[in-house]
């Protein structure tokens, strides 16, 4: 028996009582007479103690020469600590150890197991496992089984069922890139890796499963941007015989129940807007609502015209208010002026008012307004004294991206984003489609088997751009955590969407022929939700990016570099693959 | 709203309410003066009545006018039923139906959705989706989600986490065939899907994960043998600082949970026989011990010869007392005689020596044994009047396999192979390596991570057949449901391993170097186990075959028939994945 208690289990109750610990050093501390070391396992850590009254000097010796990360089993008798260290939960006991066993020794380890470490990036995930003994990263992995077990525990209690779909299924032009799988035993032909199991989900709903859901793996052979990878994991739900209000209820009852269990926070009803909406208030379709800073749409006196050629020539005109940063020096705002013009924002340019403490008025366009233009504008903004205004003119799109990008920005560095709020959102209605400025083509928004909103399906053949779809997203954050819709169900209508995303009906009966004739044989009407959940658990973990809550992400460039994979395989494989490798990247033979 | 109530609410307590139903349509019964129709969701059948005086001429034609498998919307009153049906909760009660929506229509199914079904097994694949509308499918798929729930809870509550590893990893020539995954980013570089997470388990637990544990798909791209599956599920587990008595116990409480909440079944604690008992009293390693008729190892009198030269040549003589049996008539002798002779068993011959009721003994070597030789015989296999001895001889392991395939032959045939009784085991002290009868190159057993006995790593050197390995089976019902061993967890005794499994000190490095690195930071003693979760789910579902455990399952070539997977691709996909088909297989230009 390696251990009776683990590291973190020993209290004032166990005084005197003979144990056996396991684990690793994290520290030794050598007075002399007196060796201490840091005894640690995933429960925490426990004081061990050697000394030259009480241990033989071989004892002693033995301990002093341990070193960092090697694995030591231990036996002896609680004592109460001289000095205790309320810090700790054992920090009112150590273990003088009587018997010392190495289990495992350990090279130095390139970097320090410790909350703040000394190690890059890269370093890091070439010795993951290391990088797991670190509490953080061990921290956030165990959050993220508590929150998969919250979502099944809440979900299987709402009377879903976990259905695993397969991983090997049928590759499709439509959507992002698949990944492929050749197959052996029939030549020439590949399977794919599924984006998602939405096909699957849908003939679950027509199998009369009623509620599904899984936690599953899905694959996107994308150009990967920072924190994306290519295999992601799904809270993936469909239910049957639901109208778009159905679904809503059920997954915002998921999100309270998880902020109840983990935050122990009481949250109302989700506010809902619309994705029109949600551009104009706040310039994207995911927003930010822990704070307010809302966009101001601004007209000029009168209707009429500005008399400032920038605003008179632009689209859109609309501005912040950032409530109480009229003492932003002009320093600080000649920083702000050069962060939007950056090339990841590219504005043109940043007009800014201050609303004064004494009541005046200060701008950067002085030259094109006086007093009483800028206090009409300074109104439309609700500013008060105190008060500073930021505002942007442009194209509308573009100004709305832009002003977006910034109010985040000013939102972060004001402190208003905060780890430990939660400010959840349902934006609704959003367009079925989106045309592609470069083809001319119409993309589905969310999939091709979103359906249109009721009676919009005419609309479809005259102003396609204008159809509104039965498609949600839930937003927490700043972040689009869920996305789902009502899908269509009769052959019919899925024929009309496709021709309309230009599939031939050839194509279309193709790739997903076994679709539609699954709504031939009586489909039930049905909708669902996929929530991404690397991001979920990252945001309810109060944290922003994603990587430290997969135990075993890849680079950038795809790449596990600690198993270093992808690899070259053997030529005989690839012959029973059916494949050659392109001449001129062949590098494996 | 499509529903206020699902079709297996509705109660007497209901009567009067006005409710709204929606589901298919399993039947219509049509009286003239009265229309029946049984409505069915998941939950349940609700009868609805339309009738001539209650129900208008219009509305009573439109429901006698549906189909089978059409999905309806009924509003209507609760009314209590003239005849009551017992059988199905909903019995008391039936609905007066007020106003009927047809939601979707249905082709004629190619097959009954009843529990009975008339369709084969090809169609009912190709048509899944219908087939998982049939209770027997449904409640399996229900069933198997309970399972994994219970799993996940009894794991969690011992303290293990979930923790997802990575699907894209690299591939190794160790063990069955990887399915492996083209990179588009690294060119001519392949991932492998992974066959186990093995190597992730036991870097979390160099990782200090301490417990793991992750319901996982694993991939193997091997000729499928009837219900076999080239993705399957498993029920992977890893602890760190133990030694197998602790994993037994914590995974023998995992079964007993499992019985308990499922079956109401309480255990005594599971008998654990060795790899080399279970050899010799049950013919194979994963033996049913639902019932006896174990083996009877057979000697000469006084230890010297039968004078029955097939039983004086064997390496091995050893007979099964099926009780009872001695009433099997000579016809019924000869088919199990030619059953054992067919090629699928291979079997030269069997012998049979009946203890009559009468007291009296025959034989089919009457020629050979007077009746004390047979009498000695009989002694042996502890048989008494009534029974009935079966013998085979001749090489050892031949000998075992066909008379283990006997015994279980003959045991579902006297119905001792009871789908609601379960006989759990451990089979443990495995041998660490197999030899390859053909390459005379020795296999890992179980695998190469798998430690030997403590004190046996140098008989590696001198009889590596001999030396057995920590590792472990848990078999239920004839089927081995698990398999585990303790690891090695030193970088040298791997490489010891890896050099009997006759890798060159590269080719370890190469495939393995990463693992081997992991074991120079600290690595604790950790050991683990994998279930199979398709085949534990059907035999604690009472079942033989795991298709009907799993939603989309594939066929003995690998297909989907279904979606028609695997496909051909894109050409253009297969350049950017820079790779060609082989020409002379090339059909997808």
């Amino acid at each position: 028996m390696y251990r009776s208690h683990t590291c973190g289990e020993l209290r004032a109750s166990h005084i005197n009582d003979k144990i056996t610990l396991s684990g690793w050093v994290q520290k030794v501390r050598d007075k002399g007479f007196v060796v201490w070391i840091d005894l640690r396992d995933r429960y925490g850590i426990t004081q061990l103690i050697f000394d030259q009254d009480r241990s033989s000097k071989e004892l002693l010796e033995r301990a002093r020469s341990l070193g960092r990360e090697f694995v030591v089993q231990v036996k002896g008798t609680v004592l109460e600590r001289a000095s205790k260290n309320p810090n700790i939960p054992t920090g009112e006991v150590e273990l003088l150890v009587s018997e010392l066993i190495v289990l495992n020794e350990s090279l130095l380890p390139p970097f320090t197991i410790e909350d703040q470490t000394d190690g890059g990036d890269d370093i890091r995930m070439k010795y993951r496992y290391l990088d797991i003994r670190r509490n953080p990263v061990r921290n956030n992995l165990m959050f993220r089984h508590k929150v998969a077990m919250e979502v099944r525990n809440y979900l299987s209690n709402q009377g879903f069922i976990e259905v695993e779909t397969p991983y090997l299924i049928k590759s499709t032009p439509e959507g992002a890139r698949d990944f492929v799988v050749p197959s052996r035993m029939n030549a020439g032909q590949f399977y794919a890796l599924p984006q998602s199991p939405q096909t699957f989900k849908q003939l679950l709903m027509v199998g009369g499963m009623d509620k599904y859901f899984q936690i599953v793996k899905c694959f996107r052979d994308e150009d990967l941007r920072a924190d994306r990878q290519p295999e992601f994991t799904q809270i993936d739900c469909e239910m049957a015989f639901v109208e778009q209000e159905n679904v809503l209820n059920v997954f915002e009852g998921l999100i309270k129940h998880l902020l109840k269990e983990i935050h122990q926070a009481k949250m109302d009803t989700f506010p809902r807007i619309t994705y029109d909406e949600a551009l104009q208030r706040y310039g994207n379709d995911k927003p930010d609502i822990r704070f307010g800073m809302e966009f101001c749409p601004l007209a000029p006196q009168g209707g009429s015209k500005y008399g400032f050629p920038v605003f008179d020539d632009a689209e859109l005109v609309v501005g912040i208010n950032v409530k109480g940063s009229a003492n932003y020096t002009r320093k600080q705002i000649d920083e702000l002026v050069n962060w939007v013009k950056r090339p990841q924002i590219g504005a043109s340019g940043l007009i800014w008012i201050k609303y004064n403490t004494d009541g005046t008025v200060s701008s950067s366009v002085n030259k094109f307004f006086d007093e009483e233009g800028l206090r009409h504008l300074s109104t439309q903004m609700k500013a008060k004294p105190g008060d500073l205004m930021l505002i942007m003119a442009g194209n509308i799109d573009k100004t709305r991206t832009q002003l977006s990008a910034l109010r985040m920005e000013l939102a972060t560095r004001l402190g208003l984003r905060k780890n430990n709020e939660f400010a959840p959102l349902w934006v609704v209605d959003f367009p079925l489609l989106e045309l592609d400025g470069e083809t001319g083509r119409y993309h589905a928004m969310h999939h091709p088997f979103t359906s249109p909103k009721p009676g919009q399906l005419e609309l479809l053949e005259t102003d396609p751009g204008a159809v509104k779809a039965n498609a949600y997203d839930l937003v927490l954050n700043g972040n689009e955590i869920g996305g789902g819709s009502i899908r269509i169900h009769d052959r019919k209508t899925q024929e009309t969407m496709f021709r309309h995303l230009g599939f031939t009906p050839e194509e279309a009966k193709d790739q997903f022929g076994f679709l539609m004739n699954a709504f031939e044989y009586g489909a039930p009407p049905h909708g669902g939700i996929a929530f991404g959940l690397d991001r979920l658990v990252a945001i309810l973990g109060g944290q922003e990016t994603i990587r430290d809550f997969i135990a075993f992400p890849k680079n950038n460039s795809g790449r596990d570099v600690m198993i270093d994979a992808p690899s070259y395989i053997d030529p005989a494989q690839l012959a029973e693959l059916h494949l050659k490798l392109n001449k001129n990247e062949d590098k494996s033979s």
